[in-house]
């Protein structure tokens, strides 16, 4: 092994070879000597980009290992595509420790949004192979002789090879070392400032790398948000006059109070006249009925325009302003259908699959269906690329307005690819813009829409309400490829979806879900009504009665029985805690009940750790005997740690592991607490 | 959607696309609407080819779906590369089918030996999707009139678009139908016959297809053998009189007779002078002492010569003969080390790594010491490409003197481009050729070996003693990514390995070892001396006294206590029952007895299915409940089932899931039963 042949040249570890035929000899050479495999995070072996955060350590880790005895050296390069100049890459670099086994972990931190890659560099630690067995000869007593010639003939190389001041500080070494006595020597040899010399020397000997693997780093808030959805035409105290955005000024305060980053409206578009939808999704409306905003496109225009009772263009910038100025992000939908009086069907009729009668199907989502809708058929030979474009303009269009978050309505129905492409051209742009992805189907497609761009994702979270229901899917979205490829954002309920669980739970059920949403993810929304404990359905069905989706929906927001108060403490919680800014660090640990849910949020370095207990049962009192996790701060079962109810600021001592609790859903289900060693 | 655009042109799924930066419309116009993910088996994402043998059934499976609510149709395609001819691949198809929750499987059975490999396709069917809407729509009485006139537009374009014969019949059934009445129109939309013909004119419409992922076919022996090994120099029954390939010929009949299929040497090169090892692995041999044959090369020559005293190589192709006349086929010793004395020294000095005095290091594995011996250095810059063409020329030397097998030492400690080459390189012209890698080291580089082509590898069988290692072992074993990488030979010990366990558990020992060995894996093997129950240590070592890697060591082969019979009877068991001729097939089972192993192998069909318990206690009768699988047939837990002694020919009828077993150190500490349904 010498460091000047030509093995010492980058070659790409994981390449995929031809294992087929016989593999020439000139390949076989530029194979890497040293393997480097298992790359966490990576998502489909570096086909999709891992998601990641500004100012969120991301932890890397592989397994790197070569034949023979050699000391190795690992690092992690990373870089952000937008920091390139020319040709001038602009790495960053850092050292992965040899954790045992041949397991290799570090971590960086990513500062800027945008797409970054990152690799895992490998070499044979020549020098340092050398040190080691210096030291252990040295330490053992055996004869050393010849040990201490190889030493000075590493400086003299590492000399040769250098130039300058190196060259001059190298040579300086060695011929320091000729003029010692053995002990001086061997004392000389493993200092550590000739390692960081002969390191400055370094030729990275058998140098090996993987390949660069995609990461795509958002801004915080694509991790960590409190959503608010609301029906503008509703900010109304009477169901006979609709909304408008100037009247969605005066709900602001109150949605701030509660301590919300993003408010969310349903499509702000014309409603189509023709099937429009009557109450309770009757098929058909009478004269006054407003229809459903997701039959969008009217005479009054498509997806770029606005329904004209709700305002004006100008009256939606200002309210956008105005919200800003509340701490709140607007998101709008964006729901690519149409009605059929959107102006599409006709000047662009081949954008649509017309049936022999002339006739467009109209849109389900089994059971579900939409007769006031049609979809495009991203396919048809005339929709390429006009309707392509066109939608990536809408989306473009809205975001030249200040909207930065779209919640895209079904996702899983339109293609993969339309997408892919979608997202990052948008993002290209735009780095901060973010897309919330409503599907509901199967776990392949959950995964997937986040693969290929989807900042956030809605989650079976509505319909996991046992401990070991939540307890499993808490954990799954902690676990690959889950927690690389997508951020779930816990809606506790929506315009479509009025749990179950709710329809008699009374206002217990409703604390227990808001605690459960706001505690297990850093991204949570609920849908107006949740926080008056609205609940009526459509009996048998997870529906609500009376529909805001066909009807507008004036509330009175001071009713009694609120949970306000509880919302705005919760999220208050969120932004003084870290660690509940993520879905991510949950460990589930043992309260001896089944009605009780417990588990803690912690950060990687546990200066941030939360204790969630949640009561599952609406009705009773539930009482648990559990441990408190004195293992994760290294403490025996005696410790005493320090616990603060961040509902109430009580604080107190704990004594030991086992401890016991007490939760009431007539009073707070559920209970937070700090918790960390005594001081 | 329709058939004959551009989308349906073959497009690869899971091709690296570029996530950083925009990604280009005409790009995504390309990539595949069918998402193909999460495809079994491969090894890191088809890097490496998976493992496969002849006449062996390979399962595979992927998640594939895609937009919207359309059906697909799925398939594998596989090849054997030796079986192109010119252009015109040979493909061969197989449909998979939907299990659910986007999971499809399906398998195919490789008849060929060498590289293959395989893919998954997937398009989306349309009359599929065509005929299941017509089905339910006609069930539910509703309106199908739309739906017929699109089922004969379905006709028509399949017949505009198709040829000759195919175009008459599908024109015929489009006139056909145009003559029926509705529910005869309905009837013939939905026969088979209408499927198939459409079918016939398939266009593949949003074709998507994985990239082609590498499978290695060897033959079933890679799979399914026993090994024997001995040091042909102790074929003798005097120490003083070092046996002969002549020798071995009078032991080939007690070994057939036992039922083994591989009879492995040692080295059979010439031995090295220079530092002998004497006795007892001790520094200095006297003039007699043999050396260890694994300090390979004298005057008399190197890796491609024979240890004079064994005889000439006229003898060895005699032997050669002889026992494939036995049922044996010869494995050798691949070594890549050098006595001091070996000819390379002189001949490439270029080959070696020099010190400052002008030694070679002697080698080294540790805590192991081999001062007899000195490595070759693969990247020494005159090695390349002499030294590894001349190892690669040694052992195709071999091959062409009919040997097929080589156990290979330590190939941990050489590189892992070097092993991929070298057996790509000799299997592509003779793919019967397999290799065993003789590596005791991490997890990582144990998988690597197989990955780069090792056909069997040792394993950690010998350190495997308590049911909850064995059954972790075992059951990991039969998992990803060891499944499809790693064929493990269970060696029961070997020269250098003298187990623990044996060295005071007496004759029952022997018998426990020897039933796990041959009933957890397809392949096993035993170092002579085995079957006498030797087990004299170096006090505290797992190292045999009076070794024979340094001594000529003749045996009484019928020493009283032997258990000849019992491993005879094993072999014979598992040539007679196709699940022991794999370590797959792998189930724990339930003993309510911590020193029992109870576990099953079986068939994918069920249709061979041996229950297997194995008393790890050598010296006291352990008895134990236990629970027949009676799940794994689709029996109730009152059935009645079929069990058959396969050691004794005895057999009975079990009632019930729950029943005990009893098994004796003295007698026979192990049970091994064939299990079926009562017939």
């Amino acid at each position: 092994m010498t460091a000047d042949q030509p093995f010492g040249a980058a070659t790409v570890a994981g390449d995929p070879t031809d294992p087929h035929h016989a593999l020439p000899l000139t390949q076989a050479l530029k194979l890497p000597r040293i393997a480097i495999e298992d790359i966490t995070p990576t998502i489909d072996s570096g086909q999709f980009a891992v998601k990641a955060n500004t100012g969120v350590r991301v932890d890397v880790a592989a397994k790197v290992y070569a034949d023979g005895h050699d000391k190795l050296s690992v690092r992690v390069r990373w870089r952000a595509l937008a920091e390139q100049k020319g040709d001038a890459l602009h790495w960053h670099g850092a050292a992965l420790r040899d954790q045992g086994n041949d397991s290799w972990t570090g971590h960086f931190t990513p500062q800027v949004m945008g797409a970054h890659v990152f690799v895992i560099e490998a070499w044979i630690d020549q020098f340092g192979s050398y040190r080691y067995e210096l030291e252990k000869k040295h330490a053992a007593g055996v004869s050393i002789e010849l040990e201490l010639e190889e030493g000075r003939l590493h400086l003299l190389k590492a000399a040769e090879r250098s130039e300058r001041d190196l060259k001059r500080r190298l040579q300086a070494a060695h011929d320091t070392l000729q003029t010692l006595e053995p002990e001086a020597k061997v004392a000389l040899l493993l200092e550590p400032d000739t390692a960081h010399l002969m390191a400055e020397a370094e030729t990275h000997p058998y140098f090996s790398s993987s390949r660069e693997l995609p990461l795509d780093v958002e801004r915080e808030r694509a991790l960590f948000a409190s959503w608010y959805e609301l029906f503008p035409r509703s900010a109304t105290d009477d169901a006979a006059r609709h909304g408008t955005f100037n009247d969605v000024h005066a709900r602001l305060p109150m949605i701030r109070d509660m301590n919300f980053d993003v408010l969310y409206f349903p499509p702000i578009h014309p409603i189509g006249r023709s099937h429009r939808k009557g109450p309770n999704n009757s098929l058909t409306a009478g004269p006054d009925d407003p229809g459903s905003p997701y039959a969008i496109g009217s005479a009054d225009g498509g997806h770029d325009a606005i329904h004209p009772q709700l305002g004006s263009r100008e009256d939606f910038r200002r309210l956008v302003a105005a919200a800003a100025e509340h701490g709140l992000e607007i998101a709008l939908d964006f729901a690519i259908q149409c009605s059929q009086d959107h102006p599409w069907l006709k000047e662009h009729p081949g954008w649509f699959s017309w049936r022999p009668d002339g006739t467009i199907r109209y849109a389900e989502n089994p059971p579900k269906k939409y007769q006031d809708i049609v979809n495009v058929d991203f396919y048809a030979a005339d929709a390429i690329p006009g309707l392509w474009l066109e939608l990536r303009d809408v989306v473009v269009g809205w975001v030249e307005e200040g909207v930065k978050i779209f919640r895209v309505d079904n996702p899983h129905t339109k293609p993969l690819p339309f997408w892919q492409w979608l997202i990052a051209d948008v993002r290209s742009q735009h780095p901060d813009v973010m897309f919330l992805a409503e599907a509901f189907t199967k776990p392949a497609m959950m995964a997937r829409l986040g693969k290929v761009g989807y900042s956030q994702s809605y989650t079976y979270f509505t319909w996991r309400n046992t401990k070991a229901e939540l307890a499993e899917y808490f954990t799954q979205l902690n676990e690959a490829p889950w927690r690389d490829c997508y951020r779930p954002n816990f809606f506790v309920n929506t315009p479509d979806i009025n749990p179950f669980f709710l329809h008699d739970s009374g206002r217990g059920g409703f604390l227990i879900r808001a605690a459960l949403a706001t505690m297990g993810s850093g991204l949570w929304g609920m849908y107006s009504g949740f926080e008056l404990c609205e609940a009526a359905p459509i009996p048998g069905k997870e529906e609500y009665l009376d529909s805001e989706k066909y009807e507008v929906r004036p509330r009175d927001y001071n009713a009694s029985g609120n949970i306000i108060a509880e919302i705005a403490q919760l999220n208050r919680i969120r932004r003084q805690n870290p660690a509940l800014q993520t879905h991510l660090g949950f460990q589930l640990y043992t309260a001896w009940n089944d009605n009780v849910l417990f588990f803690g949020k912690r950060t990687a370095d546990r200066e941030n750790f939360i204790l969630v207990a949640v009561s599952l049962d609406p009705h009773n009192v539930q009482e648990a005997h559990f441990e408190l996790p004195l293992w994760e701060l290294g403490l025996p079962d005696d410790a005493v740690t320090s616990g603060e109810d961040l509902m109430t600021g009580h604080r107190w001592n704990w004594y030991g592991k086992n401890q016991f609790m007490r939760l009431d859903p007539n009073y707070q289900p559920f209970g937070i607490w700090r918790f960390s060693a005594a001081s």
